[in-house]
């Protein structure tokens, strides 16, 4: 996918440009609108653990956020589902090898039964373009 | 209710329109900003299964748009609370009929025990004006 | 801590500029970007009960905001994380001791295990500048 243009050219204009990425029948994989994006990652490697599945997730989102011409650096708020509250420091662990010190958003955890009995971790993304 | 402007039209200014419909004392039912609009929505047919609750849900949505001159092709964000994991099928078949393919919003849905015990689903949405 | 400006004065500009507020290594306590301020708080208090828990929580809302020049009238959207749905009563009877009727946000309202098991209630919002 070409990395498309987001800037908003005409303020003006009621209706703003959306761009969804890999839209999908069921859920766009990530909506960009007015130089804010919205993202929400689940991991890929469904056999791991927590700590694993963290790192593929946050992965994800630092290569969508490349496409973008963004970077993690530029998250604004992050709210993580943990399906066990056990794995906090797992999912820890991971998100502190992750994040850019000085540079991290506001985060909130909470545990939650995810839709997945595989998914370990949910976590969903609002970011600046 | 008369639908109200929108847009804002001195982006100089530091304090931004907010609009704020059926404002109630505890919550508004649909707040608009920067040409965002938030919103929640709960079912208003507490009898009903999780399918007819999450359609109930999703029609609110679409009646709350159509106030404010948007659509549900303009949706950003969808956070989905359901009361049973056992639901997500029926959830997805409400969801499935009803949403745009192709401008579908970024979703995430998690199981989380809700407010009134008739309560299947809630949703929370971010759209664009 | 000195009160940043926050205005954005070049819209032309892809990058907008994002504050971060007490930036620590994990998390950022505040995060601002396009207008919009992005805040979780959690009790300081922790062996008080959910009336006392949601009262500090709100009163740590109360000062982020004025530090930001913003206040309690200007909050878009409220999502409440309880532990325990029992004690949705006893944070309602504070939230409605403290929220601008005719001004008050989107709220959701939740159960969800928290991640310290003295946590009654988080409350994550979203606001305006």
């Amino acid at each position: 996918m070409a990395v498309l243009p987001i800037a908003i050219e005409n303020n003006e204009e009621k209706f703003m440009t959306i761009l969804r990425i890999d839209a999908e029948a069921r859920w766009s994989d990530v909506v960009v609108h007015n130089q804010t994006i919205y993202y929400t990652g689940v991991p890929e490697n469904l056999d791991a653990d927590a700590f694993e599945q963290t790192a593929n997730t946050l992965a994800q989102i630092d290569a969508m956020l490349e496409r973008l011409g963004s970077e993690k650096s530029r998250i604004l708020d992050a709210t993580i589902f943990l399906a066990s509250k056990e794995d906090f420091a797992a999912m820890n662990k991971a998100w502190d090898a992750w994040v850019v010190a000085g540079h991290a958003p506001v985060r909130c955890t909470v545990q939650a039964t995810l839709m997945k009995p595989e998914y370990k971790v949910e976590i969903k993304i609002i970011a600046a373009v």
